[in-house]
């Protein structure tokens, strides 16, 4: 059983520490959070784990560290640390894009350091320890990164580690990793931002009070779009060159529709409201989402 | 108290029907569906009313007609009923869009009749009587259309109506209806259809098995591109000009955040992010969406 020592404690950090300790599956669990605010509430939550005020301590007393932070945070944390680490550490992050990420990883981290990169398909939009949760990652996809930094064995007992939290994992190389989620995941983020965003400069000509009659679909994209910030970005600018071309993807079939609209094309629009009707049930199929009208939320 | 005919009896029909019958609104209940299969669902889930044959039998012994069908449906409806209509009927109709189906109700309808359009804002991404809900309308905007058919009187019964039903009312007319959900709810549904569309387009190159991570953003956009799709198709042309210019709008905004992207504006993104972050606490202090994470669903 291993000493573990997580980075970061928001939303995720402290969903997998409650895990951990509700399945005990760390001797001793070290917390390393820099931000005052989350200090004080993983203390007033009486979160489980020793709460450690410098990353020596942390790094030197544990053998498998998990970053839970904003990927900008990587660097400086990595040069921290460096001298403390050893061949034996299994180095562990949950970043949403992979490939910019490893490249500072690798350009940074001491030579002989192992990196195995991990990407849970869970979070939501509320931030912060108070609202992380032990079965946030509970039959969630969890990706593995084969590269360069990584090893079999390190890749083995991540795989072993996610399956105790909950997930099902799967392994792939990172510009396989970046390409799908700049479809699933990326996009639709920036578009549900791009689009909050176009309610509010219309708002801001006509003064309708359009929030209020947002339950046709806006609020949907809302709750996206009130994601962590800091996350975001670093996700979007290291995943830019993937995320540029969905969206190039993207604004070729709004065009497309426009022209259809425009052109009193019926049946082309028809077409394709029948054919992205499908996925859902598929999505539903796969038990990525529930299987209750509107989310079950009413 | 009145007579009611619901003519259609699908999702927002089948609600209404329950609605009425729960709590005595009307004398009788009559139901005129077309399709056969709604008609033997309505009969297997035993739904209060009386289902007739045709349309006029319902329209000479009711004094209130609600038209809950798709709105390309209307013009048939009113051209077989017109002459079974007088002034003292109460007409009407649940459509998402008003400026060009009030122009077809206005140009069908016969004289000295009127018509007073609801839009409830309410609805699902599942279609058919067995969907329907008595509380569906609880607590929702309905929006009540003032307009050159529509009359006082009928206007202050309507909201009764709805208020009787559990929904907040609000008046205003077609050109300021349109225009507000072109941008709170037609751009999000066919934003929704086309980045499952683009996902799709995406998958047919790659074949990466998408769907199965979609839980981290795409899944919330595939249950909006669910919904029905001779709704949509109705709406998004009956509205075309509002929705085109809408469409404009978030491009010009899409343009410009892959613009910041490409040149490394982390400061211009992080604004992005963080202005429309605020928008979703603001939808749910409006009661406009449930106050827990993630729709509540996990």
């Amino acid at each position: 059983m291993k000493n573990i020592l997580i980075i970061g404690c928001g939303l995720l950090g402290s969903s997998l520490l409650r895990r951990i300790a509700k399945k005990r599956l760390a001797k001793k669990i070290f917390i390393y959070e820099k931000s005052k605010k989350n200090i004080s509430k993983i203390k007033r939550l009486k979160l489980p784990g020793i709460l450690i005020p410098n990353l020596k301590k942390g790094v030197e007393n544990s053998n498998f560290i998990i970053f839970c932070t904003p990927m900008s945070e990587y660097k400086k944390i990595i040069l921290k640390i460096n001298k403390y680490l050893t061949s034996k550490h299994i180095i562990t992050d949950l970043g949403s894009s992979k490939l910019k990420s490893l490249q500072v990883i690798n350009k940074n981290l001491k030579k002989n350091i192992f990196w195995t990169s991990s990407h849970p398909i869970a979070g939501s939009e509320v931030s912060g320890p108070e609202y992380g949760k032990q079965n946030l990652f509970e039959n969630k996809w969890c990706i593995l990164i084969k590269d360069k930094r990584s090893n079999k064995k390190n890749l083995k007992f991540l795989s072993f580690f996610w399956k105790k939290i909950g997930s099902k994992t799967v392994i792939m190389n990172s510009v396989k990793h970046d390409k799908i989620f700049s479809i699933t995941s990326h996009l639709p983020h920036l578009v549900a931002y791009n689009l909050v965003k176009s309610a509010q400069d219309f708002e801001k000509k006509q003064n309708y009070e359009l929030l209020k009659y947002s339950a046709g679909g806006l609020r949907d994209f809302s709750r996206i779009a009130a994601s962590n910030e800091i996350m975001w970005r670093d996700i979007l600018f290291d995943n830019k060159k993937n995320v540029s071309k969905a969206i190039d993807l993207f604004i070729k079939n709004l065009n497309s529709f426009k022209k259809d609209l425009k052109s009193e094309n019926h049946k082309s629009i028809l077409k394709k409201l029948i054919q992205t009707k499908k996925v859902r049930s598929q999505i539903i199929k796969l038990k990525q989402d529930i299987n209750r009208p509107d989310f079950g939320r009413d």
